[in-house]
């Protein structure tokens, strides 16, 4: 299976990542990662994750203290999420407008919930009214939503979302892995109880930390279903009056003792990859969280004007797109695979498939991250318009860079 | 809390951490981790996946075809592999002669299972004997227990444990995150069908990806739980017979089939730990495994003949002390906080507590990994003899690393 010779050293090729995502990272946060480590109770370490925590409640705009890493990918956040605010047998809301609210709702089923959803046709989002009678209907203990699900490219409206749980005294929860500094998501001004994210998107980053943040009346939730490992337990320790987590691993309650005062023992942090999560969100914050907001709104429009000069038809309702990533109808009569293929291995610019019913059908486009910028826009724009015509695309042809261009000034 | 002008930006101090782990990552492992990403379905991002299951085939020695990485923390690789084949209410045998076999209980009881522990002082290892009468007792269906447990630095003798469980029809699991390349262990020689392990310690990386390999026996058990995503899911996918697992994230069904040939989408890959993992496992390789652990005894020899030439007392049964861990007992009168912290915060030497019932009594010293080195151990030994008679000691005096000097010789 694994030919020896033909992969001997880490040495990848240049490639632009112009699709759903992973996309390139920073190269600051590259070199975050070369930094040494310290021990993980070194008072420069514990000094460095009270800034990380610092840093991303600056990303989230909240104030709320239980802001930390999760360390795995984003599911790894989302399924600390879930398997920390619901018991077996708790009933959650899933709306599902995409892949990505299957995932949580599947998630939502392993851990043990009883998992009620909702759903809206690919490349729609729902409306405040259709959320509050199905939490009328349902009375979960727990509202989980997508913001932003790259699969349809939808960006879900939510400002109006935590108004609605709180008045029904249901926890509010959001996995914005694909949209976070990409497109608003005020935290506590939109009254979220839970939030969780990757590095992989807007972020700039690679996958592989998972930031999050829990109001104090979710982290009180969860403080109630406290269970203190054998092995470090003391007299001083008491466990909760909940049912216990079923994951060590996930237990946002040890994982909160653990970046709190007490320090006490859990995992051994991944410390490069906290050095990376934590210069993410320094760059994020350097720019200004809104400024990054409207650069991917910029660079995202800019494509989008350029993919539309190019004679291409643009998936879902663009009222709700997400600003970083675009579905583009394959035109007919093109060989989807080939042209792909090319893109990749001659122009060395990766664009992205599909998943489910839009599998086959609609090629995914990316502006995120370190890669929503000028010269990476145009250079895809122009790549994808002679590569779509070498390969007998009758489209209008030479303007999408040109079109991009003008959308510029 | 966090004090903005203190920490701005990730600018460790340089410390030579000889504690229990974690120690400095091996400057080529930190440079690989600073490689641009490419796409998790580019040709050569699945080779590089490919040549990374090669490379841990040769640190396990096995020729287990199912040998990946856990994105996430050692931690993160043993509840993958509980949750993974232990069913709610099934029985696993836990000898525990440490800390980390208390979380392997713990993890256990978590996913669902029947925890049946047996357990040894603190300092002492179990004999065969003892574990095949446990399971005759016990009838398990897992066995699971800690090659390395670092909270006692004892190494658990396992050459005869995998006759036991095969003769006795039981999944055989080890976690030898903190032994591996340390101590000796084969995994095909030995019989294990489940073998998980970080890279923190002797592999001279970074804690975050947890390398693992399961034999095919243990593998196919591990198929009967099959549930593939509804988001990705199509008519050719069929569940197992076997209730599915209780999590997401660490199915490893669906990491296999993530790494396998089918590509099926799971999480988005942690591709610059994978760079990592790949490139600890390169160094290692070439060095030879086995001059790898022979490199960790003499440099565990160096240290402790200069820890009793300093006339200190070693913890626990030392014939079967882990090579890369020792443990010192605080000599009566030394206040053992202003010593390490003098260590760290003068010498720049970092070495570590003790856990439970050796809490406050030992310290724990390690050469492990990138400092399993003649001039780490020569200069923790000079720097300890200097601390330790700054601080009132009376023992010998100024005679640590001369000893040291002459073991070499």
């Amino acid at each position: 299976m694994f030919n020896n010779t033909q992969v001997q050293t880490l040495n990848p090729p240049q490639r632009l990542l112009m699709g759903p995502g992973p996309i390139n990272a920073d190269p600051r946060v590259l070199r975050a990662m070369s930094a040494q480590l310290i021990g993980q109770y070194d008072p420069v370490m514990t000094g460095f994750m009270n800034e990380t925590m610092a840093r991303y409640r600056e990303i989230f705009k909240t104030k709320n203290e239980w802001t930390m890493l999760i360390d795995g990918t984003s599911r790894a956040g989302i399924e600390a999420v879930l398997c920390s605010i619901l018991r077996p047998g708790d009933k959650v809301l899933v709306p599902i407008m995409g892949r990505f609210g299957h995932l949580l709702a599947e998630i939502a089923e392993r851990v043990g919930a009883k998992v009620h959803t909702i759903e809206v046709p690919w490349g729609e989002v729902f409306t405040p009214e259709q959320i509050e009678k199905a939490i009328v209907d349902v009375k979960p203990h727990v509202l989980a939503m997508v913001q932003g699900d790259t699969s349809t490219t939808m960006n879900q409206p939510l400002e109006h979302i935590g108004d609605i749980c709180q008045k029904h005294d249901v926890l509010f929860y959001c996995d914005a892995t694909a949209s976070i500094v990409g497109n608003e998501l005020p935290a506590d001004e939109w009254k979220l109880d839970a939030l969780s994210v990757g590095l992989q998107k807007c972020l700039g980053g690679p996958s592989g930390s998972a930031p999050l943040t829990l109001s104090d009346k979710c982290a009180e939730w969860i403080q109630k279903r406290k269970k203190v490992e054998a092995g470090i337990r003391t007299a001083d320790h008491t466990d909760g009056t909940e049912p216990f987590v079923r994951s060590n691993y996930f237990d946002l309650g040890m994982i909160i003792n653990y970046w709190g005062e007490e320090r006490l023992n859990h995992h051994t942090e991944a410390t490069s990859m906290l050095y990376c999560a934590s210069e993410c969100a320094r760059i994020v914050i350097e720019e200004g969280v809104d400024n990054c907001v409207a650069r991917h709104k910029l660079h995202g429009d800019a494509m989008l004007t350029g993919i539309q000069a190019l004679g291409l038809n643009v998936f879902g309702d663009l009222t709700h797109k997400m600003n970083n990533v675009l579905g583009v109808y394959i035109p007919e009569g093109i060989n989807a695979d080939l042209v792909r293929g090319q893109m990749l291995t001659d122009f060395g610019i990766e664009i992205g498939t599909s998943f489910g019913p839009l599998h086959g059908k609609i090629w995914r486009i990316g502006t995120m991250g370190y890669n929503a910028r000028k010269d990476a826009v145009l250079q895809t724009l122009a790549s994808l318009d002679a590569c779509l015509h070498a390969n007998g695309y009758k489209g209008p042809k030479g303007e999408a860079a040109i079109a991009a261009l003008a959308h510029y000034k």
